[in-house]
């Protein structure tokens, strides 16, 4: 048993959450996530009412958090009545200023977790009132910024301890084994968030192509970019980019966004069917430089029950090689 | 005590290595780290065989060793000769292909360790007969690659676990204080290298207002670049990139060095007059993330004694908060 401040405030089994990876993280996986004896979450972001109506419908009756892309929330706020209408365990929010959804969570009586990705931030979400910050590192899948994990998570955690002491804090960002729960823990977090680990799991809404991709790939296979975004007219904010799969598309495009810009015409249709077909080279698989330690997809509990079993035995004693 | 197979293997009281940084890694904190317990490192770099027999002299009777910047060393492979006639406990090469050199050291009966940025550099370094893999993260000061600790470091270890079991791993980048050196144990690593935090120490060649910029900065104040590689006129390969703390210099330049380079007749006279009047704004502090760890300068073996300190409550239980 890992009991940690996370464990004890969100009456948890185990300090893990899982990361509300847009449309991989579903309701099915959440639910397995919470009741493998973490805290689960559904990637409530480029999606619609139905969407996260039919997603917390999969949810069942498990205890599960929604997560949404901030700047993206922005542009549909009733997404996030849609939610806290379902009661959720927390809501997620990551990329842009948490400032205008606050109150409504608060009013609520719903968690608030904010993700950061530089101390700056951590000190914005918790001014205000957090309840957990979330301190992401680019070794991350998906969007993130600089910021490495290994020293974001020590930082932020001397400045809270100093400033906002009942303000939890997970890291996110490289974590997929027992070995990254231990370095998390001992860095200071009272628990990990797990994105890339989990996106490879049954439960994930990921073709298994993709999945076959990140299973094959090295951790020196990602690229941290921004071309997937203009590939899908996203208006992602400049001070961040993308961590996924290397493949043709980046290898074309990474060094010439300008020209991508110019071929978007041509190129944003490719790329979508491409990703609506599964195909990691024609459209990029979402993960981050963990995929290295991934060894197959497995069910939710199992990732959960084993990254538990590793951080325990190295807790214990058994680093000592 | 921290006992690992690199206290064994190389008679250490501590599993910590000092960074070989040039300019900054003298013999007077070679010496300070190994009197510490650690084995510390002369950074034998930019620099020709007087500054080697000077900072050896410096070192005295304490086992220190001596590391290269690969590519630098290709261009003067005598400085090899100079420390390897001064008997070094083990030369350090990192950044280039370690090869052409390594007959010579094994013929000296000195331990080689290569500093990698990569799984793929890890394994070439393995097959070459490296006794110790050091693993960089990109949140490292100074010259790096694109791989965070978090991940780079179980991902070799694996594989090294694998392939080739007796060989000794080190975790760098990021590393600053005893929960980083408790992180890297449980990532998989027999001991870690320091090198911001001991550049921060009274014993490196640093001027005082870099030494001052550093403790003033947060992890967020970081940023890799290639622009100071452009002002130094060093033929840095294309993959390496080098960090350092944001001024009015990466202000200017970073997003054109292309216009740097059209300007490089006026600007890289300026830039080392200020690297040598020890200017943080003209020129750069070579520091890395874990900037935002450092509070302030303190003898290496205060450094060294507190890390270890730290990681000993950590791994007693004390990360139970």
């Amino acid at each position: 048993m890992i009991e940690t401040r996370l464990t004890e405030r969100f009456g948890l089994t185990h300090p893990i959450l899982s990361a509300p990876m847009a449309s991989a993280a579903g309701g099915r996986l959440a639910a397995a996530v919470t009741r493998a004896g973490g805290l689960g979450f559904i990637g409530g972001s480029y999606c619609d009412a139905d969407w996260i109506a039919r997603e917390f419908a999969e949810a069942g009756n498990e205890a599960v958090g929604c997560g949404f892309i901030t700047w993206v929330l922005a542009k549909a706020p009733s997404l996030l009545d849609e939610v806290l209408a379902r009661k959720p365990r927390a809501v997620f929010l990551s990329f842009g200023d948490p400032a205008p959804f606050v109150d409504r969570i608060a009013t609520a009586g719903v968690p608030l977790i904010c993700q950061v990705q530089t101390l700056r931030d951590a000190r914005h979400a918790a001014g205000l009132g957090a309840t957990v910050i979330v301190a992401q590192g680019a070794e991350a899948g998906g969007h993130g910024q600089a910021r490495a994990t290994m020293t974001l998570v020590p930082e932020v955690a001397d400045w809270l301890a100093q400033a906002h002491p009942d303000t939890l804090l997970v890291a996110a960002g490289g974590i997929g084994d027992g070995r990254g729960l231990a370095a998390a823990l001992m860095l200071g977090a009272d628990g990990v968030l797990v994105g890339s680990r989990l996106w490879a799991s049954e439960e994930a809404l990921v073709p298994p192509a993709m999945h076959a991709a990140a299973v094959a790939a090295t951790g020196d296979g990602t690229i941290q970019s921004k071309v997937m975004d203009v590939a899908r007219r996203l208006d992602w904010p400049e001070r961040y980019a993308c961590r996924v799969l290397r493949n043709a598309f980046t290898d074309r495009w990474h060094d010439d966004p300008v020209g991508l810009q110019a071929a978007v015409e041509a190129e944003a249709p490719k790329w979508a069917a491409a990703f609506a077909a599964g195909d990691p080279q024609g459209a990029n698989t979402f993960v981050g430089e963990v995929t290295g330690l991934i060894g197959g997809v497995a069910p939710a509990a199992e990732i959960v029950a084993g990254m538990v079993a590793g951080a325990e035995a190295l807790l214990d004693g058994g680093w000592r090689r």
